[in-house]
C-alpha cells in the first residue's frame, strides 16, 4: 500500500463533517442530506479547502508522472469512486422500495401526475436555458437538456419523510404523491441515461432514439428476466457456504448491473436501481434492507458531501449565475405545481396544492443528474452549481409549505412509524 | 463525477472473484481469505490482467497530466484506498474482540507463549534475510526487519475458526492460544509501527527508540483515555438524533484514530485496532458487531484480493526467490513451534505441540505487514511476494496439523457456535 495517509485524513473529515451536519439539520427539522451537501461546499477546495487538495506524499507518488496536477486528478478520481459507490447504494435502496408489481398497481392518477410533472419542468427548464444561454455553452442543447432533466425527478425519500413526520402518509394525496414519485424516478433515470448517452456527441435524433431504445431494452430485460431469475433461483443462494451469501450476492448483482449499465453507455445508477428492484422480491426473506443499511450509512454520505465540495459558492457572486439559479428554481417549482395541479382536476383545490407541493423536492436525483452532467463535460461548472442550488432550494422550501397545507392532518398520526419505514428511505 | 466506468468494472470483478473464491475455499474446508488472495494473484496484472489496468476513459482524464503512467498510478491509489478501508475495518473488528480488561486477565502462560512466539520467529527471520541478502536490498536491515515482523504475528481469526470448527475452543490449550494470539497482535502491531516509522530512513537506534515510545504512548493514551471516555460519555451518544448514531460515531472514531496514527507516523491500522478496543466496552449495548458486519463483508474482501493482485507469481520461477520463500516459511513455522513449545514446559507434550501449531497461521497480519512494507518501499517486490507466500503457506498448513493433533477432542463440541462467535472473527 502506498502512503495514502493524506487521503485517509480527507475521508475522516468528509465523513465526520457529513454526520455532524446531518445531526444539526435533523435537530433543525430539515432534511439531513441538505446539511451534508452544504457542509461539503464549506469544507471543499472552493471555500475552506479542508479536503480535496493532495498532500506531499500523494504528490511524491506522481513524481515524473504528471506531478501535482496528476495528484490532484487522482484525488478527484478517488473521491469520485467513493461518491459513485455511495450513489449506487442509494439507488439500490430506492430500487428495493420499488416492486414491479406495485408499479403496475399504481393508479392512473399517479401516472398522470408523474408524466405531467415531468413534461412541465422539462419544457420550462429546457426553454429557459436554451433561450438565455447564460454560460455560452459549447453545446447548448445538451446543457439545456441536462439542466431540464435535473428539474424532472422527485425525491421519494424527502417527500415520504416529510409526509411521515406529519402523520399524513396514509392520506389519498400521499398515496398519489408516492406512486407518482416512483414513476417519476424511473422516467427520470431513463431520461438521464438518454441525455448522458448523448454526452459528448452532438444532438442527433437517431442517436437519441437508439440510446432511449437501449435504455428501455436494458430496463425491461433486467426487470423481467431478473425478477424471474430471483423468483426461481433465489432459494439456491441459501445453499451457499459463505456467511450471509444472499446479502453478498445482492452486492454482486448491484455492482454488476451498475458496471453493465456503464459499459452499454447508460448511467451506472440505473443498473443499481434495477438491481434493487429485482431483489425487492426477496428482500423480506433475506432481510436485505437491514443488512445493507450499515453499508448505506457508511457510504451514501460520501456522495452528498463530495457533491458539495464540487460547488463553487463564488459562482453566485456573479449576478447572472445567481439570477439563473433563482430562475431555474422558480421554474422547477412552477413546473411541478402546474403538472401536479393539472393532473389533479376533479380533486379539491387543497389536495391539488398538496400533490403539487409534494412533488417539488428534487433531493438526491437532481444532484445525481448534476454530477453526471459535470462529469462528462455536458454542463459547465457554473451550471453544475446552479443545478445543486435548485436541488437544495426545492428540498428546503417544500417541507414548510407541506406542513402549512397539511396543518389539519395531524390527527391521523397512527401507525406512522411503520408506514414511513415502508415506502421511505433511510435518513440521509 | 468523471467517467469511471472502467474502475467500477474492476471493483465488480474484484468483489465477485473474492466471493467466488471464498465460497470454493469454504467448501474445501480451507480459510476463505487464502482463496481471496490467490484469486487476486490470478486476476491481477501479473497474470490474467483482468483488473489493475486503466481503460481509455481513465487515461483521457490524465491527458497532459502524466498520461497513461499517471492513470496507472491513480488506479493503484484508488485500489489502495479501498484496500486500506478494508484492512481498517478488519483491524477494528480484531480490536472489538479485545477488551483491555480481558487482556489484563490473560495468564502468565499466554503472555509467555506470545513473547517467546515473537522473539523466536523475529530473530530467525531477521538473521536469515540479513545473512543471505537475497535481493541485494538497498537497506538490508530495514528489509530484514520487515520480513521478520511479518513472521511475528498470529492470526486470531484463523486459529479461532479452526479451533471452533474442531469443537476444541473451550480447552485449556485453546484459551492459551487465543490469549497469546491477542497479545501477539498487539505486540506485532507495535513492532510494525516501529519498523514502518523507520521506513525510508536508515537504521538508527535513537529513532527506533523514539518511534517505539510514540507507539506505546499512543496506544496507552488511546486505550486508557478512550476507554474511560466511552465508559463515561457513551450514554450521551444515544441522545443524538441521526439514525444509528452509536454505529456512525464508532465509524468516525475508527477513521479518526486511523488517520491520527498515520499522521504521527504509525501504521493507520493500529489506530483502527485501538478504536475497536475502546469501543469493545460498548459493543453489546450498541450491537456494534452486528451493525458493522455488513460493512466488513463489503469492504474487507477488497483488502485480500487487492493484496493478491500485487503478487507477481513469476517471481517464484526464479529459484532463489522460491528457495527464500520456502526458507522463510520453514523458519516462521519453526519459530512458533519452538517459542510455543518452550513456553509450554510443564504441560504434556501434545499440549505443547497444539499450542505451537495453533500459533503458526499468519493470516491477515502477515499480509498487512507485507503491504505496508511494500508501500513505503522498505521491501522489494520480490520480498513482498515472499512474505505473501509465507502468510498463505502457514495459514494453509497449520489447520490440517491441528485437526490431526486434536483428533480426540471432538466430543466437546458443545456450545461451539456461541464460543466461536465470541472470540473469533467473521469469515473472510
Amino acid at each position: 500500500m502506498e502512503d495514502i495517509t493524506g487521503i485517509l485524513v480527507d475521508l475522516f473529515v468528509l465523513f465526520t463533517a457529513a454526520k455532524v451536519a446531518g445531526e444539526l439539520f435533523t435537530r433543525a427539522r430539515q432534511p439531513p442530506l441538505v446539511g451534508e451537501v452544504l457542509v461539503g461546499v464549506l469544507i471543499g477546495p472552493h471555500a475552506l479547502g479542508l479536503v480535496g487538495t493532495p498532500d506531499s506524499s500523494l504528490i511524491d507518488l506522481f513524481e515524473g508522472k504528471g506531478g501535482e496536477e496528476a495528484a490532484e486528478e487522482a484525488l478527484t478520481v478517488v473521491l469520485d469512486v467513493l461518491a459513485l459507490l455511495g450513489v449506487i447504494i442509494l439507488l439500490f435502496f430506492v430500487g428495493l422500495e420499488t416492486r414491479l408489481r406495485d408499479l403496475l398497481d399504481v393508479g392512473g392518477r399517479a401516472t398522470l401526475v408523474a408524466v405531467l410533472g415531468i413534461i412541465f419542468p422539462f419544457v420550462l427548464g429546457f426553454a429557459f436555458i436554451w433561450a438565455i444561454d447564460p454560460t455560452n455553452a459549447e453545446d447548448l442543447e445538451i446543457e439545456a437538456a441536462f439542466v431540464a432533466t435535473a428539474m424532472v425527478a422527485t425525491s421519494v425519500g424527502i417527500t415520504a419523510r416529510v409526509l411521515g413526520d406529519l402523520g399524513a402518509i396514509r392520506t389519498r394525496e400521499s398515496r398519489i404523491i408516492l406512486g407518482a414519485a416512483v414513476v417519476d424516478d424511473i422516467l427520470a433515470l431513463l431520461m438521464l441515461s438518454v441525455v448522458s448517452g448523448l454526452g459528448e456527441d452532438s444532438f442527433d435524433a437517431l442517436e437519441i432514439g437508439l440510446t432511449a431504445l437501449a435504455a428501455v431494452a436494458f430496463v425491461v430485460f433486467a426487470a423481467l428476466v431478473g425478477t424471474r431469475v430471483i423468483q426461481q433461483y433465489s432459494i439456491h443462494l441459501e445453499k451457499l457456504r459463505i456467511a450471509n451469501a444472499p446479502f453478498l450476492v445482492s452486492m454482486i448483482v448491484m455492482l454488476g448491473l451498475s458496471a453493465l449499465a456503464g459499459i452499454i453507455g447508460l448511467a451506472a445508477i440505473i443498473g443499481a436501481f434495477l438491481a434493487g428492484m429485482i431483489l425487492a422480491e426477496a428482500k423480506e426473506r433475506w432481510s436485505l434492507e437491514r443488512q445493507a443499511l450499515p453499508v448505506y450509512e457508511f457510504l451514501v454520505p460520501f456522495f452528498f458531501v463530495i457533491i458539495g465540495t464540487k460547488v463553487d459558492p463564488g459562482a453566485f457572486t456573479d449576478g447572472t449565475i445567481l439570477a439563473v439559479a433563482v430562475g431555474v428554481t422558480v421554474l422547477a417549482i412552477i413546473g411541478k405545481l402546474a403538472g401536479g395541479g393539472l393532473a389533479s382536476v376533479g380533486l379539491p383545490r387543497r389536495s391539488a396544492a398538496i400533490i403539487g407541493t409534494g412533488m417539488v423536492p428534487r433531493g438526491e436525483v437532481g444532484l445525481v443528474a448534476a454530477s453526471i452532467g459535470a462529469g462528462i463535460g455536458a454542463i459547465s461548472d457554473d451550471m453544475f452549481s446552479v443545478v445543486v442550488f435548485m436541488s437544495i432550494a426545492t428540498t428546503l422550501l417544500a417541507p414548510p409549505v407541506l406542513v402549512w397545507l397539511l396543518g389539519g392532518y395531524r390527527v391521523e398520526a397512527v401507525e406512522v412509524t411503520k408506514a414511513v419505514e415502508e415506502p421511505g428511505l433511510p435518513e440521509l
